[in-house]
């Protein structure tokens, strides 16, 4: 058979969906994925949301529909993000996506020629890296603390290097790190970002899941350039088997990617942008949140609570306000993707720290999720994973 | 803002798309489209089969799941093509996607480098040209006659042609002509692949539609060399709105088409997968697809035959044993993209002939959909149209 493209040797399967397999196994206590509490979905209201659909509105349901996404769940996105998010738009500037994993997917074909550069936090998500990395680009990672990138540093880079096509940040709960960026970094971001004339994906995928102190405004609502494309999901706050996601771009930019959908997808599926939209209609999706949040708070300070009693003392992480996950650190010369094996002989999973990384050079740190275990098997997995990590401290 | 990639500029507004936001007006009557009827979708059917889902399964249903997709619903596809298509395969050699179109960029992305070779019929589906095109190739158009794809003419391409990295063909039912492949073309054809070691998608998403005939075996059911890549969908015999397809193909372009779909979207949505799962085993598709038939079979038939009665005798067209739609042929001095308007005023829709060809250079074709008129509207459609072209004819 004929050869497999150039680009192809660069898509890896990915280190998460890989160790999931593994960590899917009920022995297997799982910080992991980046899954929602599945026990918290509702269930009941999604079945009712489709029911009225279909018995409103069943034949439109199932038939194709417009590429940018059903207009309702557009002016319903519209609202959410003016009252979240501080974003003033409209539907014409919002395109519903298949999950925001297909939006970085678009934005690499949209902007990307190989060569050429895209900047990132670092460490960064690694799905984003892999979305990335189908358009053969260099990466560039911008040094961060415990606010997030260091806007000198990201400045310096744009001031240095050729090429620079796209930024991509979470600055809310990032992903891997659970860090989330002071207001007066955001201003700096735009500030800089107009400077260069550089377009920025502000993912957002966890900042309704604040169960601490209080929100920041969104790096798109300081934009006066149509420089930031903000992602959205309601993979996190409803259900992420549904896979609808948006993104809110400038109007050029919301053009080519209706061209790209129509080459690549047609449109995301009509009777799931319907359900979640009637969902919406029908409940309070932030009442739903609230329910959420209080667990996870729970799951996210027992799950510091025991590391901090149990990891040895080497190990430093984040005590994030909100998200899904806690980002490890651990001296130098300790592995992560070796120890893996072991805590997963002992049936605990994590992710290692050099997916998060480009150059995958990183891998003294790792990932872990807190959202989704019960109390008794989170204590337990943490036990097991200061076990492993004390046995690697010289 | 930095400039876009440079595939961008082959990547541009489908035809189809584009004149379907004119043709959804309710006032418009369109052959443009290639909608299922929407009256005939088994809405309650759906609605049972969800409701199901939730009760027995909605917490996995809701949730990430599976890159691959569903293993049932993989299992039920492996007893459908068996039946249906002659296909021996397992699961594991089948991924499902967001619908076909998601799997035209998968194969795109995973085969193409710009100026490599796509071998299409002459002509071909106006969507797979737009999925290909992203990935700035060449194509190479193969004459075909009323039996489909000319094989003295592909052999002849093949031998001649350097860097063919694909062939796409649909050989039931084609879109746009509506002609079906018999089966010592078939034969032919896959021999010829086998003699270059390129590889083919066989797309049939209209297979299940033959209202007239003997079906024939698909081309995967002949190909010993793993080269066919199968597409198929549950948009025609189900409802497109749920965007759930299917790829069948050796293990080597699975495994890296799973690292494509991890890197571009994730999964097709679970929820969709299971629903479709459970309506399948709550239900026979066949026997829904046993309502269709008679219905597409007169509406084709009406159509037919009313364009018998009203065209100018300088057209000609297709008279097709299943699928959506039949391709009209005029005298080489009419243009179908200057008439086109002119229809739409008279509010008639349909597509015209240059966006099934790579280089957009036939003009004196047209593709009609019957599938989706009342036999009303579709007859005064036919006439308005007879009559707009008899005033093109010279």
């Amino acid at each position: 058979m004929v050869p497999f493209a150039e680009r192809m040797s660069g898509i890896k399967p990915s280190d998460i969906r890989e160790i999931l397999k593994v960590a899917s196994r009920p022995d297997v206590i799982s910080f992991a994925g980046g899954l929602p509490a599945p026990e918290l979905f509702p269930v009941e209201e999604v079945r009712a949301a489709f029911d009225a659909v279909m018995e409103e509105n069943g034949r439109v349901a199932l038939q194709y529909g417009p590429t940018d996404g059903y207009l309702r769940l557009r002016e319903q996105i519209c609202r959410r993000v003016a009252d979240k998010n501080q974003i003033q738009t409209d539907p014409g500037h919002v395109f519903i996506t298949a999950g925001s994993q297909q939006g970085l997917d678009f934005l690499g074909k949209l902007f990307l020629n190989p060569g050429d550069t895209v900047v990132l936090e670092s460490p960064s998500y690694l799905g984003a890296i892999n979305a990335f990395r189908q358009y053969q680009p260099n990466f560039v990672e911008v040094p961060t603390d415990e606010n997030g990138m260091i806007m000198e540093e990201l400045d310096r880079v744009l001031a240095t290097t050729p090429n620079v096509k796209l930024i991509y940040i979470i600055p809310d709960f990032q992903n891997p790190s659970g860090r989330t960026w002071p207001l007066e970094r955001r201003r700096q971001f735009v500030e800089i970002i107009s400077k260069y004339g550089v377009p920025a994906i502000e993912d957002n995928p966890y900042g309704d899941l604040r169960f601490r102190g209080e929100r920041h405004p969104s790096l798109k609502s300081m934009d006066t350039e149509g420089l930031v494309v903000y992602f959205g999901s309601f993979s996190k706050i409803l259900s992420p088997g549904f896979r609808v996601g948006w993104m809110i771009a400038d109007e050029q930019i919301i053009e080519k990617v209706n061209h790209i959908a129509q080459a690549s997808v047609l449109q995301t599926a009509t009777v799931n942008m319907m359900t979640i939209s009637k969902y919406l209609d029908m409940f309070d999706v932030d009442e739903h949140v609230a329910k959420i949040l209080p667990v996870y708070k729970h799951r996210c300070e027992l799950m510091i609570g025991t590391m901090r009693e149990t990891f040895p003392e080497e190990a430093t992480f984040t005590d994030p306000d909100g998200g899904l996950f806690t980002w490890v650190e651990l001296p130098k010369y300790v592995n992560t993707r070796e120890l893996a094996p072991i805590a997963l002989e002992r049936k605990v999973a994590y992710v290692p720290s050099s997916g998060f990384y480009p150059k995958g050079d990183v891998h003294n740190a790792m990932r872990l999720n807190y959202s989704c275990a019960t109390d008794e098997r989170l204590v337990e997995g943490v036990k097991i994973l200061a076990d492993v990590l004390k046995g690697a401290i010289k």
